[in-house]
């Protein structure tokens, strides 16, 4: 299901395991992911849509369901330099409307290049299609 | 209802208005809040703690409801050496499930001490009571 | 200098404009971007990028050095599904170690679709080639 | 040291252990700290300001400094309703300019109640009397 977004078969990414909340996933670096014309040191968005993707896998094995991402933070520990980028992602609560979920990217080695921490909505209004831009309006103007 | 929380009784700290998704609130600062013995600077547990009530006053105000806090992001910039912490927060998005709230936290004189973020339940499990801890350890055991 | 970044040339980011610790850029959205098969909705790592890259622009802008991301919060507020992402970013704080970088993500009609808020370094071991792993293992085993 | 903090002393926070990087803390829970006038449950600002403090002693105890908080996210996963709430915190980072803290609170009998993670100041403008608002002036706007 993650091989079939476009974006992340077009950055690389793969989700090689998804069971239970928890995750794995993948990217080979190349060339083309870093933020360097000098030398490969991945962009901090491909750090991030890795994390973001095996924590969105983690929440869907969980509940079964789409999971959009409501927030996520994301500190980088060192940099991306090496050939490969691994995720792990586990849920640390599941909830009726909301879930929270620890990423660990590695370096393939046991170095920890980045933490990410992110609340994925599991409930309720979950549509991509519209959101609550509609209610938002609504309830801040009193109505 | 927020100065019958106790904590907020404890720390000092008032809402002085909300409706609509926006609200207010204040701690005047005395030598207890400090994180210092020699000299006053405001403990970042208070400048929390005033960003925190006054979010979740805004989402209160728009949702009419208990809305527990899911997760908050505080940026301190400046120390807090005055008499005086002035909280605004705003709701930028609220849904079934959840709502997104920007907070800042002034010095009375127009100086930014902190700006916070945070995400709050607005539907669903919005029991204090028990929450989910049954409901993540069977999901998460695949059971 | 943003435009030789391959990874940003590979997802299309721009920046429009960096001065005074204020940074605009932009992506055209293209299916490719999409975390859906089915409908083009822009993919959290697409928006995240974008806001990475444009925090960072307004940092340079301010210290005129490079300046490695320290952390990132970002908050999705409504789905991209239109044509182009617009990036606004603005310095809340500078300082010689670090600055912190308020970003807005809008859909070129004012409609805000994301906001992010992060702390970047700008001064001492700037360095991307080596970081801290080194004294991070040194003072964490008491040497 | 933290023991001496008047803010700490008031909420009643221990740092019982820190070394190397390392440090654990606990809080007592009385009425006094709920959010709730019916029920005690920690207000999040008391497991914030615990956070905090036992992260500000996991980089103090690396770095023999003073380390002001940069900014800090906190993810709320129980509520803390039991009699005791402990704090373990390890940096994950600790640099030149700025260290990474994970900190872990549970309700003594091992369940998670909060997550948090933060960066702190280890270097350069580390004076909590001055900061840097005139320097933030200066660079935004173009001197």
């Amino acid at each position: 299901m993650f091989e079939y977004m476009p974006f992340n078969q077009e950055v690389g990414i793969e989700i090689t395991h998804a069971a239970d909340g928890h995750a794995e996933g993948r990217i080979d670096l190349e060339d083309r992911h870093s933020s360097s014309p000098l030398t490969r040191v991945a962009h901090g968005g491909v750090t991030y849509a890795l994390a973001d993707t095996v924590g969105g896998a983690a929440v869907i094995s969980a509940v079964e369901d789409i999971t959009p991402t409501i927030d996520m933070r994301i500190d980088y520990l060192a940099p991306g330099t090496g050939e490969v980028m691994l995720g792990e992602a586990d849920c640390t609560r599941v909830g009726e409307s909301v879930a929270t979920v620890d990423v660990v990217i590695t370096d393939g080695e046991g170095e920890r290049l980045a933490t990410a921490r992110g609340t994925y909505k599991t409930g309720g209004d979950s549509s991509d299609s519209a959101w609550d831009a509609e209610e938002t309006r609504n309830r801040i103007q009193g109505e």
